[in-house]
């Protein structure tokens, strides 16, 4: 099995939360599947210094560039995924899921999702690719898929979790050490640091999140 | 138990080396230690450009400001750290490590350490503190406490075990997968990613290299 894991830059604050990242890597690794990381080529939607945790006006980062730092350079141009090539795709958290592959953070439930995620939302579904998405980036899977009635877990902010209702998505609740299956869509998520107050529990959802999509992988090689 | 973790940036090739550092929180968390990260409040030695690996010749960055990153803005100052507040620290690797922390990265045998994170290595010891070190890492070690005999690993780079044998300190081979404690001078060291081929083996390692701090930290406390 081949996983692709989709990055939007490198940190909590401006891209992808590296915790989350990390860890979804590392529990692929444990569980004997390949991974290759992706990210956008383009600009970040901002730079946030987080230390003080403010808005670098004037400088600009690239999401690809950055998100390398994650792989340790072993990253590919988001433009160059296709869905052939994987049994599973992995959408990890951070700021940078609602800010750089989409503009929830800005615009809410008037979002639009970019168009290579949305394209890949959408043609993973349709070929029968199971989808993981962990913290805040079942966002993006509601603004694309939420009109087929997925389920989908998302913490406990009610108005993200109405924003995400308002698509045909259904939430349900989850404990961060957890993850949520939706067997029909093909879909697994997972809290991680929209309730995890630790990296251990963060982890612990990640590692089911990541066995659950090896088994609706496997099942459907079989299918 | 508290455990210090000092960062020297975000990113192998001009910072900490992501994975390193994640999972030495990962294992930390895991093993029921508390802990907290520490960085320099100064200028990186230079910025590294993760997807082509070339130094960007215009671009500065604080080694503490992008170190928050990999610790979610729960970040200190390095000038902050106090050894009675810890029980042991760690120095996760990546080439901050050998480039920001000291200059052995371009001054190979005739390094300096940056004298900050020279007297936490002399106090730590003098006060028997325990001191894991990682990857590359442990040559900071090597050029401080070196004339103790001190035993290390640090991976298979010939170059390297010479460098750090001609302080003093005894080289001893070990696999990415495991540690090597230093019983009598309270060091443990892991090889993670100068040897590993995956963050699987680099996460072991590192785990075995946290429950061994943890077992001396524990007997510091009894004697």
């Amino acid at each position: 099995m081949k996983v692709a894991v989709i990055l939007s830059g490198c940190g909590v604050f401006d891209g992808s939360e590296i915790h989350e990242a990390v860890c979804t890597l590392l529990n692929l690794s444990k569980q004997g599947v390949e991974y290759q990381c992706f990210a956008p080529n383009k600009k970040q939607s901002k730079v946030i210094n987080h230390l003080t945790r403010e808005v670098e006006e004037n400088e600009q980062r690239n999401i690809l560039v950055e998100a390398a730092r994650i792989a340790r350079g072993n990253i590919k141009d988001l433009r160059d995924f296709n869905t052939i090539d994987f049994d599973a795709v992995i959408f990890p958290g951070g700021s940078g899921a609602i800010n750089n592959l989409c503009d929830y953070g800005s615009k809410g439930a008037n979002c639009r999702i970019d168009s290579d995620i949305s394209k890949i939302i959408s043609d993973c579904y349709e070929c029968k690719m199971p989808i993981g998405a962990i913290c805040i980036a079942p966002v993006l899977l509601a603004f694309v898929l939420g009109k087929y009635g997925i389920t989908l877990t998302i913490g406990s902010n009610e108005q993200v979790i109405k924003a995400i209702e308002q698509t045909g998505a259904k939430h349900k609740k989850c404990s961060a050490d957890n993850a949520v299956t939706d067997n029909k869509n093909l879909i697994v998520t997972t809290p991680a640091y929209m309730l995890a107050t630790s990296i251990k529990e963060t982890d612990a959802g990640i590692s089911k999140l990541v066995s659950e999509l090896i088994r609706l992988g496997r099942e459907q090689n079989l299918s």
